[in-house]
């Protein structure tokens, strides 16, 4: 989702899963972009260095403050942008180290929309117009499906 | 997801699992708001009869129309809407009942994100200043955590 909705790169930590790793490679393989994966283990080194670059962490929270006032100022910023998203409890130190702890609606629910929500609202859409070149392609259709695969 | 993001109800179809019936459940007791959960084993029958009361029926899928084309239609013709998301492979009887069959992107994501973007899409982004009256609510800080809880 990361991909299709404009980010560069996904960084995973926690315990390390080869398969997600592998699926994601192959997506990309097959349909295109420069997206990146990757792992680390030491999630906390990575956020510091990412800060020391001169980058702004953003944290998805619902604890956070509302999307919707705080999206404009950082895009104005035009500087690079990580956005942490954690799995159950984040420790303390990660709302202290961030730039900004945002909140996709203050409202339990998914991590994975947040992410598409903040995406969505930071790129203000324009990464649904996205185009990819990978070995396969759809063209959208009103119904029915059409993948174009550009392998011989 | 839904529930935060606006939607009034969600019927699962497919295997059954009464945890996740219970889970929402439970987070709508502690949360509040109006949102339902149901399971339908008949998804066809569900669809056919929302038809026959006049209802929009929306098809997720990357096969789809661009939903940032569409989106307007959709919202201008003031009727329910149902939308539906298939996990797996869908039978093409979905695409040909749906009044709209719509991508969020037409590459590999995830059906949580695509459902998200359609919500927020469809309300205009107002979803996310919608309120809820529950047992818990946050409010909103730049940092740290604040649940205001309304049981005694």
């Amino acid at each position: 989702m990361s991909r299709a909705f404009g980010a560069k790169k996904i960084t995973l930590s926690g315990e390390r899963d080869d398969d997600v790793l592998a699926s994601v490679g192959k997506l990309v393989s097959n349909w295109g972009g420069s997206f990146g994966i990757g792992y680390e283990e030491n999630w906390l080194e990575k956020i510091e260095e990412f800060k020391k670059k001169k980058g702004i962490v953003v944290h998805l929270t619902m604890y956070g403050e509302p999307v919707q006032k705080q999206i404009t100022k950082i895009r104005k910023m035009k500087k690079n942008i990580m956005v942490v998203v954690g799995a159950g409890k984040v420790p303390t130190i990660v709302y202290q180290l961030s730039d900004f702890n945002i909140a996709v609606t203050n409202q339990p629910h998914s991590e994975v929309a947040a992410l598409a929500i903040f995406l969505h609202e930071f790129f203000e859409g324009k990464e649904l117009d996205k185009t990819f070149k990978g070995k396969l392609m759809i063209v959208p259709k009103k119904m029915g499906k059409c993948v174009v695969s550009s392998e011989k």
